[in-house]
Parts: C-alpha cells; structure tokens; sequence
C-alpha cells in the first residue's frame, strides 16, 4: 500500500524540512526530536496523553470548512448602533493593508528604525484624533472603546485634584461602557454613580458625558463640564469620531479627556472586534497617558524620525507602579481607521457625516410624519422612536426585512443610521414601523444643536490632502510598508513574543463579509456560525491547556491576566475569603503581570529568583509563611521569562495551593508546552493565552491581540460576563461579549489544520529550534540561562554584560547593528539589561536560522575588532548602525571603517538588502521635545 | 436641496482632483476640459450622443451586483478535463501574487533592469518547461495550448525540411486544439490531416501528437516521431505537465517541440483563462521559438541579469517579415504556475501526479469490477468508459451529485482526476455510473506504460528545493517584488500601453471561487452568472466603440486583430470576392497588424506617413489605385501610433470603402476616443479593443490581455466560434469559448462603475494630462508630433535626435537614467526611432506627472553638463545609469560626478528611493551567449 498524502499543512507551518531537521539535532547532539524533548522537559509536567483534537486537515478542506461555518452567519443590514456603525473599508486599504502580510506580520515598534512606515501611519491616526477631538494629545489607540473608558476613569483619578472615589457615568452612555467600568472600577474602591446630567453633580473625581448619547441625543455638555471643573474633577467625553466632523469637538466643549472607537472609520464590525479604541488629552495630561504614543524626534543626521514617545510611562517599565496594564495597542486597526481618513480628507469625512446624519433626520421626519414619537430631536445617526408596547414587534418586522434595529425596551426602538445607509434601506425601517414616508435626506433638515455646530478646522495637515486616487492611496500604502521589516522579510526574533507564520488560509476568512460584517449584538440566530467556531475553539484550548472552561472574551493578554485575577478574586469572596489579597510575583515576571494585579485589587509581593533564574524556593517559602492568610495568588510564568523550564513548578504551585493561594501561571510562553505539558494539569488553576503568539494571530504591527482565559473547573463560574447575555458574577473586561471574535477563525484554522500531532511538533520544532541557535551561538555568546541537559526552552538568551564592560559595545548597538544585516532585532534588555531574549519559533527554516546565526557570528566579529582596537571605540559600525542608503553613498565619508563594512558586511547582503529609511534615533530628544501628531512639512526640510 | 451624494468611483479612478485639473487646464491654456477637446478632437468624428450605459454605481454597490452575478454560477466539481484541470492555488501565492498589485500591475519586462524580480520567476518557469519536457530552451508562455499548437505549426512549416503543405494532428488530441489549428492553417494554405497515428504517416512537415491523448490514453509516440523524422517533419507534442512527473519527457520520445499548458500549475480555471501555455523546442530552433524568451546576461558590473533574450524575432522588429503575431505573454499565470513548482518541488509535483493517478486508476478498477468497460488501459488522469446509450443519463446523475462529468458521445464518458480529486468523488463518480466500488487509490495499480517511465531528473535547480515552507515562500515573492517598478511604486508613462489604474474594487471579484472555479466546459445552467456578465459587456463595449456586436474571445489584441482580419476575409469571399487579399497598413503602425494580416492570408501593402506623421494621402490613393480589385482592407491605428488625432481619418475610410475594401482600425489607442469619439461610427468596418489597456485589465508584467473583436452588423456573421457552441463560418481564434474569462469581471466593473460621464471624463483626463506633459516638456524636449492647436491626443512623443546627435546621449541613456530618479521608461523608439513615447493616463495625479516633470527636466539639466563638458562625453550618470545602491556605496567611487549625483540628483529622492537591483544589462552578450533556464548558483559568485 502506497502512502499517497499530500503533504500537512504542518509541513509548511514548520520552517525545517525533515533532513534540516536531522542536521540541527546533529548541532544540539540528539538522535531524535522525542531524546531531546525528554531531556528539555520536566517528566513531573509531561502530559500523559496525545491532544485531543480532531484530525488534521488541509489547507483547502479548512476553507471549505470555515466557508460553512461562514455560511450559518446572516448578513442583515445592520442599524443597531451602540458603538458599532457599518462603514465601508475601501478596496485599496482593505487589499494593500488588512490583507498584506506586509502590514500585519509586523511586530510592535520597539525598534523603531525599522518601524518608520508605520509609526507614520500610527502618527496620522493621533493627528486625526487629536483634531477631531480638539484635545492636542492623542495615544496610538487602546483595546476597545469600554476600555479607553475604564483607562480614562483611572487617570482622572490619578491626575485630578478631587479626593472622591465616585466616577461619574452618563446614564446615556453605552451599556457595554457602563459594565467594563463597573468591572474595573470594583477593585480600585471607586464608587460608579449613573447620572443624567442634568441636575446637580455628586461630588466626583471625574466625570463620563457619551458624545451623542447611547440612545442618539446630542447634548452641550459645557455647563456639566465646567460644575466639574469646578468640583476639582476631570471630564471624560466618549465622542463619536464621525460626529466630530460636524459637531463641536470635545475639548471646545471643556472636556480634558476624549475616548471613542475609530471602527467605523473603516474598520469592519467583525462580531465586536478588532477595533482600535482612542484617548486625547489635554496639555498637562500626556505624561498620565496609558498605552502607546508615537511621537517624532530626530535620527543621528538630525532628520526627523519617529518612535514610541515617553516609554518610562508604561508597565514593562513602572512594574508594580504602574496604574495600567495596558501593553498593546490596536496597530493595524488604528492604520486602517488612519488610512480611512487619509483616502476621505476633512471634505470627505465630513462628507459622510453628513449623509449619516441627513438619513437620520429624513428617518426622524418619517416616523413623525407618520405620528411615531421621535424621543430626541436633537441626535447626529440615531434616532430613538417610542412605540408603546410595539417594540419587539417593530424590529422583528424590520429583521423580516434584512434590517437589524434595536429594542431599547418594550417601548423603544433605536435605528442608527451609517456610511452604508440608503434611501433603500429607510424604507425597509419604515416600512417595519409600519409607516409609509418618503422623505429624502437632500430635503431633510438638520437635527443638530446650534450651539454645538462644528466651526474648527481639522486635518488640514498636507498627508490628508494628498492621497485621495486609488493609485496615490496605494503607493503610499507601498512606501510605508517598505520601510519596515516585518515577517515577510525576515525572522523577527523576539523572546517572548513567538512571531511564527501567520498562515494566508488562517487569515483569508477574515475579511469574508459573513465574518467580517456581523454587529456584535446581531440576534443569536444570525451568528450560529459565529458561536459554533468560538464554542469550539474554546473547547481546543481547553484541551490544549488542560483547563475545563475558556473564555475569548479578552482581546488582549493583559485583559485575560486581569480576567483571571478577577476570578481568583470572586472565588476566594465566595468561599468567604475576601481577606485574601496578596499576589506573589516573581522578580523575573513580566511588569504587566504586577499592573494586572493591582488592577485586580490585589497587593503585590516580589518573589526572588536564584542565579539561575527560577523562583528562589526559599523566598518563596517566607513570603507565604508572611502572607498565607492573606495569599491569594501566585502568577509565574512558564517556562520562566529566562526561557527555562522550571524543575520546580510543581512544588512551586503546590506550596501555594497548601497556603490556600491559587497559582496563576501567565501563558505568554505556551508556544514551548502545547501537545507537551498542559498548565491546568501540572498544578494551575488559571492562564492567560496569547492567541497572537502561540495561535498564529499576526501581531499586526502592534496589535490586534487576543487573551482568551483558562481556568480550571472550580473558576469556571467567575469568568468574564457580559451585559447583554445572562448575568455571570464577573463583569465584562472588554467591550464585545466575544472580545475580538472576528479574528478567531484564524486561531481556529490553525489548531484545525494543525491536530495534535501537527501542534505538537511545531512545540518540539521551536524548542529545537531554540537550542540550535542557542548551540551555535554559544561559542560567541555566552547563553544566560539553561536547564536540565545545559538545555533552554523555546527561547535563550544571549549576554553581552561581560562584552560591553570589556568594548562598550551595547545591546542597543547589536540591535541596531542587526539592522544593517537585515534583522529585526531580539528582545533587548528583558528579562535581564544587557542581555537579548531570542525566540526563533518553528517556523524559521534552517536557512533563516542560521542567515541569522551568521550575522551574530560577523557582529561578534566586529565588536573583536573595537576589542583589538582595529575599530575605533566611538566610530565604528556598531556604534554608528543602522546605515541608511544614503549615508553609505554620501559624497564624504568620515568613517575610520569602510564604505562596504557599514553596507554590506556579508557578501549575502548584495542581494535583496533591506535599506533602513532613518539612522538611529535619538530617544531622549524626542521625550524632551514631545511632538505627537504630524509635523509640518519644513520640519523634513534640510 | 443640498447634495448628498457621494463621490463616484471616477473620482478615485481619475488621479487629478478638480483644483488640480484646473490647474494642467491653465498650463495648456484652456479654461475647459471642453474647450480643450473641442480643439484637440476633429469634430468629423466626434459622437454625437452622450455613451447609453447604466448610471454609474460605487464600489460597493459594484461588489454588491457582481457578488449577485457570481451567485448565478454553480460550482460543480469538475472531472471533465479536455485540458482545464482543478487545482489547488496555495493561499500565500494566491493573496502574494495574484492578489497583489506590485505583481499584476507590472508591465511587460522590456526594461529589464526594473523588472528582475519576474524575470526570475519567467526563468524558473522556462526551467520547469525545459525540465519537464525534456527539450533545452523554453519560452517565457504563450496564451494558450490551442493557440500554442498552431505556433508549434508554423513553427513545423518554417524549420522543417519537408515542402509537404500537411500538417498531421492527432485524431485524440483536445477539440479545441483542432479547431484552433484549423483556423489558422486555412488562410496560410495548410492542409490539416487528421490520423489515429497507428498506421502509416502521410506526408506532411509536421505532427501534433497529444500526450496523454484527449481521450486519457497515453502512448508512446517514439515510432510515429521516428517515423515523421525520416519524412523531413517536426514532431510537436502536446503534453500534459503534471503527466510528465511520471511519464518519459517528449524530447526523450524524440519531439521536436512541446506545447502544452501550465493551468493546472495553481491556476484557478477562470470560466476558461487566462492561463499560459508554454512551448519548448530542441537545440537548434530556439531562434525560430515565438513569443517571449527570458535569458541570462551580465550588467555593467559583470554580475548575471536578466533580460528578454533575442528580441530581434519578434513582430514588432521583424514587422511584415513575422511569422507570428504574439507579442504579449500570461506572464502572471506563467509565474504562478512557476511559484507552485518552486512551491512543491519535485517531490512535491511528483506527489500530486501519483495521486493524480492512483485516483484515476482506482476509479477505473471500480469501474471495470462492476462491468463497465474502460477504454483504454494505459493513461494517466482520464479514465474513458463505455456505456453504451447510457453516457447522458451518467454525466446527469453525476452532475445530480455535484460532480461534472464529459460526455464524449452517446455512448463514452470521459472522467478526469485533479488534484483536488478524492475519495468522496470517486464515491460520486461511481454512483453515477450506477456502480458499487470501494477501490482505495492506495490499493490500485498504476496504469502507465512500462516503457514510458519517467527516469529523468527535474527540477534539479535549487531554486525548487529553498522556498517550501509557507515563510520561505512567502519572503521569495517579496523579495523578487521589490526588485522590480510596477504601478504601486510610480507612474509607468509607457505609450501607447495606458498604464491606468487597476482598482482593487474591479480585481477583488476575479478570486472569488464563483468565478475562479468554473470549467470552460462546464454545462451552460451553471454559467449563468458568467454568461450574463459576458453578454453585458460585450453590449457595453459596442456601445462604446459604435459597433454591433463584439466577441470577447480573443486573448490577447494579437488574436483580436487576427479574429478582425479573419472576418473581413470571410466577408469578402462570401461576397464572392475571395480574392481580395491585399491589407494596407501604414508605415507607422504596430509590427503586430502585418503579422496579424500575413496570418490572415493577406498581403501586406505599405502605405507611407507624411512629416507629421499621418497617413500620406496622395500615397493611399496611389497604393488603392495599384490594388482597387485586390484591396481587402486597411489597417489604421486611430489616434495614431503618433499620438495625434488624424484630421483625414473619415477621408481614408471613405477612400477604402469606395474601392471596395474594409477598415480595420486598431484599437490601441482607444483611451484617447471612449466617450468622445466610436470608430463604428466615424468609418470602421472593424476593430479590436485591448480591455489590458484602456479597460483596467492589469498588465500583470506582461499578460494576461484581453483583445474582444468589434464590428458592424455585416460583419458580425464571421466573428469567432467554438468547436464546443454552434458552428460559425469563422472558427476560433482562442482555446476557450470566451477566451480569458476570468478576468472580465475587471473591465464591467470598470465601466459599471464609471457609467458614461466617468469614461468620458477619464478620455478628456488623459488628452489634458498628456497636452500637460507635452507643455511642460515642450521647453526641454521637442515634442515631435501634434495635431490642430498644437495639441497631443492622449500621449506624446518627444524627440531626442537632435539631443543624441550634440550630445551622445542616447534614448537608452535617459530611460535608464529615469530608473535613478524612481522612474519606469516611457515607450523607446516607437513609433520613432530616438524618441520617447509617453501616455500619462487619466489615472496619474498632479503630484506624480510634475514629479516626473521634474525628473526629466533635471536629466534634461544633466545632458545640458554633458553638452558643456561640464559631465564627461562617456563617464556621466546618464551613460553609466542605472545605479545600484552597492555601486554608489562601493569602497571605490572612479567616476568624475559625485555619488550624490548619482544616487539622489532630487532631494525628494531622499525619501524612500527605489533601488534597481543590478547596473545596465548587456544586451548583446545575453544573444551571444544564451541561457535560458535557471543558471548555476556559481553563476552569482563573484
């Protein structure tokens, strides 16, 4: 009998081939991959039995698969509203970014020299928030618009002068807002009060004013504002991008804080998410920004270059200060809501608003017409009709005529009008309404307050005004995406960070209308494909992790760690142990982890490690004995931020659960344990995933993320809720009940075309991935840390502490230097300064793996030579990487080193080479000098 | 009544904005777009009425109708061969490939030194032919295997020792091939002979032998060709690819030339294409090879380049002298087709035709188990089965159950096995057939000659052996993309070749699997949605073009011009006037329009130009003086190939027709008329449009084209047929019925979305933007020809004899140079020797035709120092361009201008410079010394 399979899917996930593979194992000195994994991996965690998952299929046969599951969503013309508005992502945007490998495998922009095309890109979507919103500080988006809500409601707290511990909320704000402040506010004893605003104002820190309202009003918020003001509290305004093309901008009307979503700037519903959300601030406020900022500072030439502005400000660095545990942002997606803008122009987006709003005010005069009572007559896209006791029937009328509308109550209907809104479509509302009208939105009348008139001028800068053919769109797009490196270039090799293939057939379903145009809150029977792909991907992770119940609900890791606490919290108030409240940390965890935790309401206890990086036992021993009554948690990651598997994790999760503690083990490093070791059967009761590392969600240039949480049975009741579904103890930690549902089918596709034993040899490929680099690298490098066998993980390290004291030659000059080979660089300075995490993942060939090995062994080179003094200890090609194209072929060459050296050190590098677009950047000018939204045109000027 | 409405589609079509149009208006001196056609176009010829089409739609609204035509095509399984096999298009070739602009908008590599990234991908796909075949030199495609064995035929005719005017086909190669050969063997006096090739070979100079044959059954053909060698004939094969993994290679059989098609090479069927068909030939007649040839040469440094390789063959060279009228190649399915071999390997492929096979045999077992009688017992994919009377009652019940089955007669069904070919539809196909089998492929026999083993190696290259995990391949592509210039990085203001948008919104619909996956043959009640859509378009265009009916058949404007020729011939002989045979053609046309008439039994009479470059008056009258009795028609490009609107046009019609004789007007230039301007209406019989160029059909780095046939009502009796429809007094001039129907979708959109007023605002566009050029050029460059006002139709020529003559430096010099300044080359030396031809389109924005204002007026700048001394006569940027980024940063810099000056002689250069990969190529060493499949990798050594 022949075999005549085609070839796994795996086989093309997996970077070596079968014979690559043998020669890589020959270089670590195994046999075989299954002698090298029972060396690497602990025998106390080693799962018992193969994953239980369904047999792996083909790339084709996934499609056919996902089509079907496509298929059972309904597309029903959305106007439900409440924060997610159809809108149309042009065709050149959604092609050359949404669905280019060169936009979405890029990685956060740490690096930023090699990051320029989209911190351009990310500098546009501040530009165009801070314009619209009339607040001159804008942050490079936040995880959704509940969120931004929750992050605002914290900085008022920390930046305000009020010692109150009430927050404010519009009792007009979004329900899904309400719920997440509810969620985050519990924890940090602040006190949420719903107010209508009208009357007096409770004594308050701070203050949320919904810009329109939930149910479409549109009010002048200026007096509320200033009585705030007044009261010593800061004002929040969740305002609506679109409507800020007409309407007044929030910070004319006195708030010192706008959040809002930009998804209707292009950006498709996809059940909830992706989305990016955004904050802007008032001057004084920048330095309390969470999340991400791009700001513009200068390269080593003086040229204008951009970078993340004001780092100190977050958690990786602050650690157990930090107010937030915010570490991503919503990259591509705030890109497209930026390129939305750059396409439209001020005139077109104004344009659009007002469409939107003349179809909502020709919808409002019908229904009038007709004697339906509109509640509101002042409202930009929504209008409220109050119709006794008809409510159910109006929308199911509407549903009968492909139209989804909004039962407020059983009274009232909302209908949200959008981009897409035509005269076809008021019809069908009106016909639902059983009312016939005819009214045209060219003869409409505006619904807009007076006073609240839009007068200010936004986006004028030249970038919005320059890009508005089809073909200036696209080479914009394409000069962007050509200045910066991301997986389809080169291996990005960040410890921690997992940046594996991001597979085409994983991510073609994403931009399929019936994924990508389902509103949130669509009626059950129009999302049964929806719920079935999330029902069981959620059972795959649960069986990977070994937990009993998962929820995807988190669209970010950071969301999922404080998901998790939040339910190692309820639990222990529900046995009656709401004393317990201390979480052990390592000293090696990640910062997010303490920011999460103190979010959660806990109180951070730091736990030593030994030399060798582990969780120093003994510590471990005296600070539960200090804190046992009071123990509530310990989070540790595994394997361990130094990229080894722990001998004792077992006794580690042991020692705390006999304390009564509960053991959080953070899952940022899952990409070394799946069909290997499963957390929940080693000794946790709760993880966070990282969907965007070990399950192929690209990192999107910086997010999106997805954080699914894992627990174990006992948990399972204190997993996040959701407002609109069935009342759980746990609130909300995102604004979607399904978080970031439209890009699961990609984490889906993967485990489907994959099975058990396709997962589990992408583990064993990337941990011998790992100690092939780490074997070869060696002998150049010393590795910081390895475990049993001198074995590492899925990742090592490298430790350039004893080179630098010895040349002065840094990790930031390695980094950097990497550049010129054409590499993004590894992780620099985490866990340990001076050091660089490698993570090579397994679906780098051995091609790629050992490219890269030949830049490490040539830089070594290079830093010999400043040892032997052959280069000069300041100018050399370290100190003075990156080299840009035109500083190589300058007409003076000032350099002791050649012209070659700097360009092309490899002989390799003659084909192909990638041109980095700025020299190196200047970090502390750029804070000293904060510029955060585009620059003028002069300021590129020579 | 205020206007709602949103921008149209035109507006993102049409690259200069209003202010800006304004703007080119003042330059060239008009106060109107109206103004200025009402100058530039002679009112003899204008359309009196305004274009009748449906009003212009959006993009979405586009998609919206086109998703609905989709939905009208079913999507069966297809099993019906006949030379159109289902593949599998892996996903990252699809989205990085055939989804992406910097692939599919590159022009035709003719500037080699930008266009190095496809060169390769040609030349790998020459080598998988080469290999495959067994035969030394493989061309870079032709458009289809029909139309590919009448190349081989010619091909036969003119390197054959044999006088014999026969050419033998293969009783069992496909109907479409036959009825192809037939069309063109008439009018050139060759006899087709069909025989079964079993018994003695008649005299002939040249054999098709199909390999497998049509009917599945595979021979060995060494006999038969021994045979024909010893008669003085050339033996062509026409083979199927994937067979070849298995079975001996033609050129080992002893063929002379091998044809074939690469569809099932990853390309999705497309209703019937494009998809490109090769040819390969033996030592010896590579210099006689049509169409394109990639080979290998050196550049200015000595390193190895690519290039078209003995260009001197081709009918723009060879003009009245050519044998074939190819001149355009499917260089993006021959690419995709290359990037699944690189993709799979030979193992890989190897894999696939075992698989292939083994379900063909299995089903053939089954079949035979349960009584039916098999055919033949030797094949490799194509199983024939005999029922007698039953064969329509099977390929219905199959088509009950999905499955699409050939019914070769009343009594014989055809089933084909594809790479998508399972179980579950051998379990179909056996049902149909009323049969109960459980033959798994595993456990069936081969069925291949013994003696037709395949023993040889293929694809050796290591080019087939780096890039097979989805990262690796994925980094090939964009590696080989950025090497090269397409409209994603800058205008290409090719004349003549209207390098206009090709919008994401008309592309997206061409990868929906509605259309992507529907065999040409596939039954009409499932091509519903295609046949709409056809239909639609073909109305459109002859409302476009004045004419009555239009076939969208041919698949290139070669065969659209040969099919035009073709009708007018069977016109005049059913008017018993067969013996006019004589095509007037101006000296200024295309090389295409004799070849194309010399194909059409014509004889090509050279009417000559005056000064100004039109058709001399005085010298038609003469010419039709000489030939009234044998006058069959005229051949005129309208504008001409000049670039001017030739006041005279109604006159030379008139003359023609008075003497009895038809006018075929080329369509190249029909940007310059859409709108404003019907050839049907101003006095031509006859004209083929090119949908690649004025209706946004990409030009995918070189094909595929689209050339519909146009013409009035008495001639559209004689416009192409198919063997598979009705009969018609022509026969076909493509393989497929409706020629490269895939990619139609494109061009309604275009018009569907552009309605009458955007096309004709896109003609008057593209005349503003070329006078524009012309303005601004004018006082650095003679413009060499214009019409009344002094103004250019839709392109200009400017004229550097007089330049080269002072100066020494040549068109090639500053089209290289241009590649410096970011710059693809306008049109060289056509129509005029030592001139540049340069059509901006309507698509270009003010931005993009000042920037390459800019660019040729600081070259002008730099010929003015080469005139002064200033630059060296030899050693200058313009004769030494272009340069790479190695080059101006070499350790060495011997030339006497700066580096500056090379590499950034604008500083907006400085910005995200395009650096061409490799220095001026040598033309002349890559003939002397050819090589055209993958070179060693030595060969890159330096």
């Amino acid at each position: 009998m022949t075999d005549l399979s085609a070839p796994p899917f795996s086989s093309r996930h997996i970077g070596p081939s079968e014979p690559e593979q043998q020669r890589m194992l020959e270089a670590v000195g195994f046999e075989s991959v299954a002698d090298l994994v029972a060396v690497a991996v602990p025998e106390a965690i080693r799962a018992k039995d193969r994953l239980k998952l369904p047999a792996a299929i083909g790339e084709a046969e996934a499609i056919a698969e996902l089509r079907a599951l496509a298929g059972r969503n309904r597309v029903l013309t959305s106007m439900i509203g409440l924060g997610y508005y159809d809108t149309v992502t042009p065709g050149v945007i959604r092609r050359n970014l949404l669905e280019n490998p060169g936009w979405y495998t890029a990685y956060t922009p740490y690096q930023p020299e090699i990051s320029q095309g989209r911190l351009e890109a990310l500098l546009n979507f501040q530009t165009v928030v801070s314009d619209l919103t009339g607040l001159p500080v804008a942050g490079a988006s936040l995880l959704d618009e509940a969120t931004a809500a929750a992050e605002a409601m914290t900085l008022a707290r920390r930046a305000g002068r009020s010692k109150s511990d009430v927050f404010v909320v519009d009792a007009d704000a979004l329900p899904q807002t309400k719920a997440v402040l509810a969620t985050r506010a519990e924890p940090l004893g602040i006190t949420l009060v719903e107010h209508d605003l009208e009357g007096e104002l409770p004594e308050c820190f701070g203050l949320l004013v919904q810009y329109p309202g939930a149910s479409g009003r549109l009010r002048d918020f200026r007096a509320v504002a200033a009585a705030a003001h007044e009261a010593g509290a800061l004002v929040v305004a969740a305002a609506d991008l679109l409507a800020l093309t007409l309407v007044a901008a929030p910070g004319e009307l006195g708030a010192d804080i706008a959040i809002g979503s930009s998804q209707r700037f292009g950006v498709p519903f996809g059940f909830g998410g992706p989305h990016a959300a955004y904050m802007s601030v008032r001057e004084g406020l920048q330095r309390q920004l969470p999340g991400r900022l791009v700001g513009v500072s200068v390269d080593a030439d003086g040229d204008p270059a951009y970078r993340l502005a004001l780092q100190t400000r977050e958690q990786h660095i602050r650690r157990e200060k930090a107010t937030s545990n915010i570490c991503t942002a919503q990259v591509l997606l705030a890109v497209i809501a930026s390129m939305y803008a750059v396409y439209h122009g001020p005139e077109g987006l104004r344009g659009i608003g007002h469409r939107v709003h003349r179809h909502a005010t020709a919808l409002a005069e019908g229904l009038r017409g007709a004697g339906v009572e509109v509640v509101h007559g002042e409202f930009f896209d929504t209008v409220l009709a109050r119709v006794p006791g008809r409510a159910a029937a109006v929308v199911a009328a509407a549903a009968e005529r492909g139209v989804n509308l909004w039962q407020v109550d059983a009274d009232h209907v909302s209908v949200a009008c959008d981009e897409k809104t035509g005269a076809a479509e008021l019809a069908q509302v009106w016909a639902a309404f059983g009312v016939s009208a005819e009214v045209a939105p060219e003869d409409a009348a505006d619904a807009l307050p007076s006073g609240l008139l839009r007068e200010s001028p936004y986006l004028t800068h030249p970038v919005f005004h320059s890009h508005r053919s089809e073909t200036a769109m696209l080479r914009y797009l394409r000069k962007l995406q050509d200045k910066d490196i991301a997986l389809d270039r080169s291996m990005i090799p960040l410890g921690s960070c997992t940046m594996k293939l991001n597979a085409t057939t994983e991510m073609e379903p994403i931009t399929w209308p019936e994924f990508a145009a389902v509103h949130p809150y669509a009626p059950d029977d129009q999302a049964e494909g929806y719920r079935e792909l999330i029902g069981t991907l959620e059972g795959w992770l649960a069986e990977v992790t070994g937990y009993d119940a998962v929820s995807i609900q988190p669209n970010a890791g950071s969301q999922g760690e404080f998901a998790g606490l939040l339910a190692i919290r309820a639990y222990h108030r529900a046995n009656g142990q709401g004393e317990r409240d201390v979480c052990l940390i390592p000293s090696s965890a990640h910062g997010t982890n303490a920011a999460s935790a103190i979010m959660a309401g806990m109180r951070v206890v730091v736990v030593a490690c030994d030399g060798d990086g582990n969780v120093d036992l003994a510590d471990l021993d005296a600070k539960i004995d200090k804190h046992r009554d009071a123990l509530a948690a310990i989070m540790v990651t595994y394997p361990s931020t130094h990229g080894v598997y722990e001998e004792t994790i077992t006794e580690v999760c042991a020692k705390v659960h006999d304390a009564g503690g509960q053991v959080y083990v953070d899952g940022a490093n899952l990409n070394a344990l799946v069909g290997l070791a499963k957390p929940g059967e080693f000794g946790a009761d709760v993880s966070h995933l990282n969907l965007h590392k070990t399950f192929c969600i690209p990192h999107g240039g910086g997010g999106p993320g997805v954080g699914p949480v894992a627990v174990r049975a006992h948990l399972a009741a204190y997993l996040p809720g959701h407002p609109l579904h069935n009342g759980t103890p746990v609130g909300p930690v995102s604004a979607a009940p399904y978080g970031s549902a439209g890009i699961l089918p990609i984490s889906w596709a993967y485990v489907r075309m994959m099975g058990a034993d396709g997962l589990t040899a992408a583990t064993e490929q990337a941990i011998l991935s790992a100690n092939y680099l780490a074997r070869r690298l060696a002998p150049h490098y010393p590795v910081l840390y390895t475990g049993r066998g001198g074995l590492v993980a899925h990742e090592c390290i490298v430790d350039l502490r004893q080179i630098t004291k010895e040349t002065g030659v840094t990790v930031d000059d390695v980094a950097k230097r990497l550049i010129d080979y054409g590499f993004h660089a590894p992780t620099m300075s985490f866990p340990v300064a001076g050091t660089l995490m490698i993570e090579p993942t397994e679906s780098e060939d051995l091609n790629e793996l050992d490219r890269f090995v030949d830049a490490m062994v040539a830089i070594r080179g290079e830093i010999a030579k400043v040892a032997s003094g052959d280069y000069d200890k300041v100018d050399n090609p370290l100190r003075n990487a990156p080299h840009t194209a035109e500083s190589v072929s300058a007409d003076e060459w000032p350099h002791p080193y050649s012209r070659s050296e700097a360009a092309y050190p490899l002989p390799s590098l003659r084909d192909g080479k990638y041109w980095v677009p700025v020299r190196r950047i200047d970090q502390a000018y750029g804070d000293r000098n904060l510029v955060c939204s585009c620059p003028p045109l002069e300021a590129y000027e020579d």
